[in-house]
């Protein structure tokens, strides 16, 4: 995120940690740098609209502790980092409340064509009501912002994949023709919340529509998810759990008429490593004494639905009458810590103050290769979204003793795929398969709802 | 602007022009580079959203000649261009109908943190219908949209000016506390177009509010730009128009409450130079062998706000009944060619052709020099706003020969200013001066509308 120590609220003070530079383009080049290096697919820059006011009614201790708050715009950091690396993606979160599909399918197509092709989008339908108050729109109900979400999307989908065709453009020098306007089309959009008429103003870029993400994880926005996205974010706190999460996932593509690989889906970790597990281990509590309890609290409020100001800190987590705004507490109380225990709100927050509420993976090359081995292996996932405590730090210790090591094993790249982003994770071409719902909006396909006014001679 | 030869249509077919790049980083990198070598105050991209399709009453020139569309998002080069230079500043347009004011904010906030402190943002209303109707929003009568813009302004202000206090962030690694919430505070905005009760989501940055640009022609958008910019554009086409045009922009100043010199204005020019008159005459009568009159066609009936396929290109621009959008044809009528001819409408396509419809300044460096030396001299104008030609072409032209001829004379500086793009162009520091508009929505200020909701414990 465009913040201040994204999931790690505290470790801002943690020494030769540089997140409070977030404002500066050569941190976000640096951490883009190291990623290259380590030849990660993408980096991931999260985000939200508005500030965690849940935790004691107010938003105090988010303002005073830093808590995702300040937040930059996520949409100018591509570009930065594309600027500096070859082969590196770049997943941009932005909100379907926040923006009208038109201006931001021009926000896309720009980003796509700048980074060439190494663009996602990672898809949120915003759950920070403080955020709906700025914009003077009321909250709508959870799945209704995904109705809205739903056509949001058939609006992106008719522009990106919809109005020009891929032979469009020509060049003509000598009749000094750029392109022919026949083969550029109005999307002729009219529906429930959006009415969009007219054509997209970007040439297509090498991906058209950037590979996109999602974290929905309730049934509707996993519904959503399964529908729409590339990539799958999940973040399962136990190994056992990761399971149950990925074939869920799995099983709802499936009910969306995919297959069920043709999303990867990534398991949310924080690995803190060393040379060796004892120096991992130290390095981990060490990192904790920097925690700050406030802000994981005002944090996890926001991510539980809940005021935890409210519950003793040693209170099992089935006491809390969360809203699981995301899912979360569903988990938890499914689950129990991989030592077989039941979780308290306190171990909650303590775990969640670093990393946030995923995986956390404490070892030496050896441990942590081996259990994001299992991961992968056991519980059927694709990859890790990386969460970090320390930048720099985290990063560059996975890319100095992780990544050798699953190289040794032939289970991590010894360099990148060619081409664009999405044909780095699939191999399969630049474009949306055939297969994808935005591929039946392109010009022929069963959804296309081109409307060249022949009648009106072409005017909107 | 994010588009192929943004004034010159049909110039991209030009020997070495490279604007068919504009997709590129590099591209824009480049650009930056040579405007900060010539010691340029600043970039300026200019934006539409929407098509050109006044002309002929469709979209298709527009289209085929690339007039204009596809453009691509500016806001995304600022940074870009940020990461190669040091001094350079960086105006983006942006349109008041595109974008709520709350996000809008966050990515001024943005830009103004990631340029340290040299970005500029010229304010636009829209003016081509098609963009209103993509946007499923009614358009709204000339005058209305600047009462918009007025309230917009109004949440700018406050969210930049009046949200953080200066000694908000303490960064007090003791107690953890990054802020002090007392001093960020709720801006309580409730108005007629926007209702914005919460704090601004970013930390302040070098200049707050970036340096304010402004272009509007008309009575009430000279009102407007008068009470709000800093910087305003104006673009006659002859010299002695010149006169009156800065006059009436620095009445404007006077009439709003300002000092007539506290706002620069730019007047719009073309400059073809080279190493003697005779080659910069020669390149200019080559450089008119590539305009695309079609192209030419359609971007003047855009500009003033009439089908021009309905005239005999020989007519007198008298005869033509224009809606007079941009305030153009007032201004023609009222004036001769600097050789005291009357405008046809076939000189106005050829000229407006080739970097638009302002100054078109034709040269060795000696003359050239002499014309604007007398524009600023006689006319009382603070500086230019340089269209291009091609590019590469003119900017390196005018960097290689003119510039050392205006350092010569002394009247071009020799090195940048300190400080921000507002210190460098104002030498009075980086925030808007106390007498600004925007100055009175601080803590404090005569204007300003925090709310902290003391009552309701901080909550929106």
């Amino acid at each position: 995120m465009n913040c201040i120590t994204h999931l790690s609220p505290g470790l801002w003070r943690y020494p030769n940690d540089e997140s409070l530079r977030y404002k500066d383009i050569e941190y976000w080049q640096n951490i883009a740098k190291i990623a290259e290096k380590g030849l990660f697919d993408a980096i991931f820059i999260a985000d939200v609209l508005g500030v965690y006011e849940l935790y004691q009614n107010n938003d105090i201790n988010a303002l005073a502790y830093a808590v995702q708050t300040p937040v930059n715009d996520p949409v100018q950091l591509a570009a930065i980092g594309a600027a500096v690396t070859k082969n590196l993606g770049f997943g941009i979160t932005a909100g379907v409340p926040f923006e009208h599909p038109f201006p931001f399918a021009r926000r896309l197509s720009t980003l796509d064509h700048l980074t060439k092709g190494r663009v996602g989008w990672n898809i949120v339908t915003g759950y920070l009501p403080s955020a709906n108050k700025n914009m003077g729109t009321k909250e709508l109900p959870h799945d209704e912002r995904y109705e809205v979400a739903d056509e949001y999307m058939e609006v992106i989908y008719k522009l990106l994949e919809g109005s020009w065709e891929d032979d469009a453009v020509i060049l003509d020098r000598q009749s000094g023709k750029f392109a022919n306007a026949d083969k550029i089309h109005h999307i002729g959009h009219k529906g429930k919340y959006f009415e969009v008429p007219g054509i997209h103003v970007c040439e297509p870029s090498l991906q058209r529509t950037p590979v996109l993400f999602q974290a929905g994880n309730s049934p509707r926005g996993l519904q959503f998810a399964a529908q729409n996205a590339e990539a799958i974010f999940i973040s399962p706190m136990t190994k056992e759990y990761t399971k149950t999460a990925v074939k869920r996932v799995r099983e709802a593509l499936i009910k969306a008429g995919r297959d069920p690989y043709s999303a990867k889906i990534y398991v949310l970790a924080c690995v803190v490593t060393d040379q060796t597990q004892r120096l991992a281990e130290a390095k981990y509590k060490d990192l904790l004494r920097y925690v700050n309890e406030e802000g994981s609290l005002v944090l996890n409020s926001g991510w539980l639905g809940e005021d935890l100001s409210k519950y003793n800190l040693d209170q099992p987590l089935t006491q809390i009458k969360s809203n699981a705004m995301l899912g979360k507490v569903e988990e938890y109380t499914h689950s129990k810590t991989d030592d077989g225990k039941e979780w308290t709100l306190r171990e909650l927050i303590k775990v969640g103050g670093i990393g946030a509420l995923g995986q956390k993976i404490i070892g030496g090359a050896k441990e942590v290769a081996d259990t994001l081995e299992e991961l992968v292996n056991e519980a059927d996932a694709d990859g890790f979204n990386l969460a970090y405590a320390t930048t720099p730090g985290t990063f560059e210790d996975i890319v100095e003793f992780i990544v050798p090591e699953l190289q040794k094993r032939g289970v991590y790249q010894e360099e990148y795929a060619q081409g664009t982003l999405r044909n780095k994770l699939f191999g399969k071409g630049d474009r949306l398969p055939n297969s994808h719902r935005g591929a039946k909006y392109r010009v022929g396909g069963e959804l296309s709802s081109i409307n060249d006014y022949a009648n009106t001679g072409r005017k909107y």
